[in-house]
């Protein structure tokens, strides 16, 4: 059972943790698949879109400008280069309604990072781009209670072990909090810091995990962000 | 006359202080403008992809994802929604290929920064997308030499003033070297802390200030990187 009591610096994943995300790129999922539904089958369009997505993700990283610019370059293809210019203006369009999206806060959330911001150094640790993750902090009210924002390229090992160092703090004095077992929880229990999992409905399907890879690890899950009051204050 | 004595950290820009950057922008530009050239002359094409780029940066921020968006936006546009599927992935391709772009590191950047990061924390301070920046920073190989990158999704007063609050100096303990008067000189001069100019051969038009604003700012300007080894060693 692991030991909270050497814990200085709480990370908060924010998409789907603190605020409500992968509903949106659902959302625009499916605005996509409405779309090019001359095309294909909308299980194909969405099939083809995430392949797509898979395939940039070296170069474009996460977010939602990497995800537009996805979508353009499936809707090209998967068109077979007959879509109209107009309905390319609209998938640039699904793109900027999720940029401009209001930030939705889940349950429980401000009266946590409140109470837990007296006695904690408290990070936003989340992918994505920096920008759009700066403007929803900014929007969700919240930004008084983060020391600051840390915006990583990825959540693996590595790139924890980089903003452990930065943030000069040992594993053991470290706990993450989100709702990804992939991003915001093995890499840590991998790096024997501490890790909170707080599912949400919804995943992303390049972020689902096998039994096998959470075998043996050390974390713990909760249902809701609340509980992190009995466990932690 | 600035006193450099109190300096603990110096921020350095990554882009066109470091190495080439504003280059492949302008060779992409002018990609962009042959590819549209049956629709309008090189000159109005430039110009508004730069009116285009203004009117998403407020909702992209800046970077080779959100100026490759600003193209596919102004090629719909300016051929009247008439461009070819073909094109348009032409102009995807584009923006990929400045992704893949090697590093082309500028004259004496390596010896300066061995030589100060003996005696200095050194950061990489600088807007764009992080995932793009942190590639580049790799391949440069200058890596070793910083104690981390911060990636800024705007180089003003107020993104300075947290950088400096988050890294715990006061300004007059902070340098930031430069090659834009607009985001790497001018904000820091208002806040107190030192500033030095490297002027590159190419300045993006957004970056490009008045006599006014320079006005009465204390800063310095040096021709190569390689003079602050006599100004801070």
């Amino acid at each position: 059972m692991s030991n909270y009591k050497n814990i200085k610096v709480i990370g908060f994943d924010a998409d789907d943790t603190l605020w409500v995300n992968e509903t949106y790129f659902r959302e625009a999922e499916e605005a996509f698949c409405t779309l090019l539904s001359e095309y294909e089958t909308p299980n194909k369009l969405d099939q083809e879109l995430f392949k797509m997505e898979m395939a940039n993700l070296e170069l474009y990283g996460y977010g939602v400008k990497a995800f537009t610019l996805s979508m353009v370059q499936a809707a090209l293809e998967l068109s077979n280069y007959n879509i109209s210019n107009k309905k390319l203006e609209q998938v640039l369009n699904i793109g900027k309604t999720m940029l401009n999206k209001p930030v939705e806060l889940l349950d429980g959330v401000e009266e946590v990072l409140k109470t837990l911001s007296k006695k904690y150094k408290l990070i936003l640790a989340t992918k994505g781009d920096l920008l759009d993750q700066e403007r929803k902090l900014e929007k969700s009210g919240l930004t008084s209670y983060f020391h600051h924002i840390e915006v990583l390229s990825d959540k693996k090992e590595t790139n924890y072990s980089k903003l452990l160092n930065h943030l000069d703090v040992k594993p053991q004095q470290f706990l993450m909090v989100g709702n990804s077992l992939k991003s915001d929880v093995l890499p840590l229990a991998n790096l024997k810091a501490h890790a909170i999992h707080v599912p949400f409905h919804t995943t992303w399907a390049h972020e689902l995990v096998t039994e096998k890879e959470t075998n043996g690890k050390e974390y713990k899950t909760i249902s809701s962000l609340k509980e992190l009051l009995n466990l932690l204050d």
